[in-house]
């Protein structure tokens, strides 16, 4: 086989809303297309990925980095020519790569890796979890897999009124768990928000997540957590800086309830790192590192054996972002779930539109690959690009 | 005064040589110019600044994402509009962004954060380290600077007698002290290099440092660490890599001689994890963070504070990247000293042609600004971009 050409193309998300940190109107993501002269079909197989959500394109460094050190490469396929070899294009993306510095760089080489994932995976004529079931995980996947919805954000002028409808709507699409935001208030405030939400939820806190996004100092952190800690929340989310490693585990001692986090740490060391230094605990925490956004998903293997050498279950982890390629990994490789953005961030967040959720869980089609192809404007997008 | 145009260019580094880690071949710099319409000698100040030396340029993110944040906006200027106020435009480049990861982005923000700082000085008509000195340092400044030639790469091809012959040309160019690569070889032939290096350095270990560029796991700079002991080198340099904390600190146990990292740790939250975390000792390692990787010396600034607070001298503190900017921030806050690529990374390494190093010190001549006009190769890529 060969890989004929890998496209880029940059695409505005335009969502209007914000979290304790960030609007996200101005972000953008890239999308990548693998063109291979593999006849499936009738037509050749394109592999298709994007650097998850959240953050922003990593144009330039996918453009004139990246992409340059696979054309015309001879390195980056299977001995028998016969697919694209992952690990081998893994390790040609991260050399001549300093070490140190995960940030747009490591998103340039997720989007790549999600495309090259689906490409092998077409290519096989499997859809991805099934692929890494077999060649990982003694072929066990997960028939469905528990995911939430991610909402409750800080909308202009939304009150507690709309707060509450937004989350009765994620019920209604199937959602047991909801998520909302936090720290983008006072902690009065958003008391008021969080029982509210309670209030929709049967007043059952294991239904309820709230997300800080790193806005907290350690005093803040604390004081929040001493206030919701009796609501027996399914998690507390971020509360810190992300690399705060040390206030993290200092708040851990205090807030002896599941904290989660993760998202914005990119790299194999960077969860390393919390891992050793923040205090989670291996019973009731949850580590949420986005694999598109890290390097992709040799890098998350590399993750996920770090993180079972140190006594933790797979089930813990439980990726950020809401896209399909997490979806197949948790089934894959036995997570614990996957996020889920009902309505933002679209055309990138979401499932396939064949396989709603119900009672918060997900089912993945048996299209092969990722399965871009079967949530309609995710496709629209992607179609356009080769 | 107005901000009339950002240009950002990309600029190629083509430099043949490579450490432990990677080649710099492919290598690229941002060269950023600031146009304001300030009229000084006739002609209206401009400001330059880059991303420093040894990663990759930033282009889409200044352009696309950066810059813009920038152009057309009001709130860049002190109160009396006379001129730019570096703290506002790092609060408004770092606005919209999510916190961790801090690698490409922080380059970005750090090459404009130079150009602003060129300009700030031009505009007061002062050398930059001045403007420093007065406005942070109660007026007290360093009349001449520490710097060593770091040197000693992997040429190819290149023996020991080419090695020596290299660090003798820069004892003959003003230099006591070199600094060469190791950990790119087997310890053996490295030890070899490091007692040839020594023979033309009087056998006097304070005159040499060793950098490994981050390769080594904990058993391999162990191991070079017990190896090299006795020679008294000036410091042993990133044996690890840069965000291994843990094996750093397990390391400094067993080394205690001085030890030197921080180039490749790109922002205030993850040199706190360094300081923290890292086992380092005040009173003989040394921290090499770049500002100009690192969102430019606002965060430095910041990083200075911790670093003080956490009871170390500023003295402790000597950047990576040996250019005029970090050579400016060295002599006007009273830091340890600077880093000097003799010969390599041109035109951005090196400092003002009328300035020869002597007994490894050099002066800052007393041009407005950063002084980019009075290094003559640098000045003739920086002026054809406006």
């Amino acid at each position: 086989m060969k890989v004929v050409n890998i496209i880029e193309k940059t695409i505005p998300f335009g969502t209007k809303i914000a979290n304790a940190y960030v609007n996200f109107s101005a972000m953008t993501g890239s999308v990548v297309a693998i063109v291979t002269d593999v006849i499936k079909n009738g037509k050749p197989v394109v592999g298709y990925g994007f650097n998850s959500i959240g953050r922003y394109a990593p144009t330039s460094i996918l453009r004139d980095r990246m992409i340059p050190k696979l054309m015309n490469n001879d390195d980056i396929y299977t001995e028998d020519k016969s697919n694209l070899d992952p690990f081998k294009i893994y390790n040609i993306l991260k050399s001549n790569e300093k070490p140190g510095g995960h940030g747009d760089r490591a998103h340039a080489v997720g989007a790549i890796d999600m495309a090259v994932w689906d490409t092998v995976a077409k290519i096989e004529e499997k859809p991805l979890y099934k692929l890494l079931a077999e060649r990982y995980n003694n072929d066990n996947y997960d028939k469905d897999i528990y995911t939430y919805a991610a909402g409750g954000y800080y909308y202009p002028d939304k009150g507690i009124e709309k707060l509450k409808e937004e989350l009765k709507s994620y019920l209604d699409m199937g959602f047991r768990d909801v998520k909302m935001k936090i720290g983008g208030a006072d902690l009065k405030t958003d008391l008021k928000r969080i029982e509210a939400a309670l209030s929709v939820l049967d007043n059952d806190g294991s239904r309820l997540m709230v997300d800080v996004n790193g806005r907290f100092d350690l005093i803040q952190a604390l004081e929040c957590g001493i206030a919701i800690k009796d609501y027996n929340l399914k998690w507390y989310e971020e509360p810190l800086d992300p690399l705060d490693f040390s206030s993290h585990a200092a708040l851990a001692e205090y807030y002896t309830k599941p904290l989660a986090t993760g998202e914005n740490l990119f790299s194999f060391e960077d969860i390393r790192n919390l891992i050793r230094h923040a205090g989670l605990r291996s019973d009731r925490d949850f580590i949420q590192m986005d694999c598109p956004l890290s390097y992709g998903l040799c890098e998350y293997m590399k993750v996920l054996k770090f993180v079972k050498d140190s006594g933790w279950s797979t089930r813990r982890m439980i990726p950020h972002g809401g896209h399909q390629f997490c979806l197949h990994i948790a089934a894959g490789l036995n997570l614990g779930g996957n996020e889920c953005y009902p309505g933002v961030f679209q055309p990138f967040g979401g499932f396939a539109d064949s396989e709603p959720v119900r009672d918060s869980r997900v089912k993945l089609p048996d299209a092969p690959g990722i399965g871009f192809e079967l949530k309609a404007n995710l496709w629209d997008v992607m179609k356009n690009i080769v």
